[in-house]
């Protein structure tokens, strides 16, 4: 027994891949084939699936079919089926189409927000709080997750203080039930994780708190573990790792889920999920998105998934035993 | 400060590419080139380089050159030059080329070793006893690296008792000075990792400990990590992160010892490496080996590596900022 022993801790893991995954991919996986892969992340024991975007089929083509997706899928009791929404149109799509929760999205940097949202902060925190208000009527849970949380690709450092200062006005003035800090572009590391996990637990000990974590500079496992031992236990995480990052052509996308599902059992942590039925879904991917994906348990096969010696291992006992004499 | 913080601790970085990732490439690098190579690693900052591997030219022709490349590289003051030597013969011609330490290996599974050095566990260690012997006389460091010491591909678990007992016959009988606990095939997991660190610590806190991961599962850098914590300090990474593992085509290999690097010096290790020289020598890399490397730090840039925002960036505030009114 050490401090890296799970001892059966509960963490919970959201799927990503669905929505932040595919988003970034260019082919358009087929409706019935989103479905499927939906489906079989739900019977493989995932908290949460974040299933698709109810944004603009110009803006995002890959998710234009939001509405049957969610319609199509199955509901597996416990799960937690989830979608982005960027603005109160997506709300009400997203609620006539049976959505458990609603993600909304800003970012905790000013230029990231315009960059990619086209708004002010003002303007998409003011949004936020009109479709908060919005699901709050409609009686469904608000999660919103704070972009650029550990650093910023064009502005640098962002302050923690900063970022608790978003949460807070998430959570007193929007009334949010959830908060995702995300680590958009792969800039957190383990002892940033820490300390802001830390912080805002001490703050919010009764927020469900998830993180999101990029792969980018290969630091995604350790900054798991990190928000695990500072009081985090939920994390977003996508099959094969799929997700990419505009930032960092040809890096990883978001930790990988079967990997750190793979890494989190062995360490005696209690994930809920069936990897055998992670790695089957995980292993039909590529055929859908058309190219391999980052996931290193696909390629490498679990821990005690062993190899056959070499066939004449005896003989070779026999022969160097032979010139021992 | 918590306890992901790594306070200004010194932790050794020992580079491995050179010979377990070079000796795992189908091309045989020109000798110029790697030592040119194991210059900038030396210029980099690296505590010990594992330069090549005395070994025969027919086992591994992509090392044939260990004599002149040993020969012909700079020594820079306070850097350890390395070189893997299988027996007495390749211990003799490392001797003559001003190796300052030998590196000698076997496996902490019979199967392993068999299969791998086509000997018993014992001929290996009588083998291992005449070499650190002789090495003795010549006044070199022994360091003897365990392979399998967190598994075996083809056994499978290898008890905590089972390395143990081989550390301490290497360090009783053998004389080892160090000892390289290896990860061969990426079976180590951070809670494994801990115990195990933990109990050599305890049971020889004078000996030299080195921690052999590869990244095959995704686990690497937490790995590391959870050694440092239960008080390891010198860890083996290759540039690029090459290596890949025979049991596991197209996944990762060793740990990549630039986002090792990165990863600690964000939290606050002092690891006496230069990151931009390293990341210099890893971009010549892939013209050396004719592939793209694993690296993802290589792709994605340092963390604050920052990109420029979009030239239109006043346009877009100020049409966002229109459309509020």
């Amino acid at each position: 027994m050490n401090r890296w022993n799970g001892a059966g801790r509960r963490i919970h893991m959201q799927e990503v891949g669905t929505r932040d995954g595919l988003q970034a991919e260019s082919v358009f996986v087929p409706t019935a084939d989103k479905i499927g892969l939906v489906n079989s992340l739900s019977r493989a024991g995932m908290a949460k699936i974040e299933v698709t975007a109810f944004v603009s089929p110009k803006a995002i083509p890959a998710l234009a079919d939001a509405q049957q997706v969610m319609l199509g899928i199955e509901r597996v009791p416990g799960v937690i089926y989830s979608s982005l929404v960027p603005n109160v149109r997506g709300a009400e799509r997203a609620i006539e189409s049976r959505t458990d929760e609603l993600n909304l999205v800003m970012s905790a940097s000013e230029t990231h927000n315009l960059a990619n949202l086209r708004m002010t902060q003002a303007q998409s925190f003011q949004g936020l709080c009109e479709v908060a208000a919005l699901a709050r009527q409609a009686a469904l849970a608000v999660n919103i997750s704070l972009s650029c949380s550990f650093g910023c690709p064009m502005e640098g450092e962002v302050p923690e203080d900063t970022v608790l200062a978003w949460c807070a006005r998430f959570i007193d003035e929007a009334g949010a039930g959830g908060i995702t800090l995300c680590d958009t572009t792969g800039m957190a590391y383990p002892s940033q994780v820490a300390a802001l996990t830390a912080r805002f637990r001490a703050a919010w000990p009764d927020t469900e708190l998830s993180l999101h974590f990029h792969n980018t500079r290969g630091m995604g496992l350790a900054n798991v573990l990190a928000g695990i031992d500072a009081g985090a236990d939920r994390f977003d995480a996508s099959l094969g790792g799929i997700g990419g990052c505009p930032y960092a052509p040809g890096a990883s996308g978001n930790v990988c889920t079967e990997e750190v599902v793979h890494a989190l059992q062995l360490m005696g942590y209690d994930t809920g999920v069936d990897l055998g039925r992670l790695l089957d879904a995980s292993s039909r991917l590529p055929a859908l998105i058309g190219h391999e994906t980052p996931s290193q348990i696909v390629k490498a096969g679990r821990r005690l998934d062993l190899h056959r010696p070499p066939r004449d291992l005896e003989a070779i006992r026999e022969r160097a035993e032979a010139r021992a004499v």
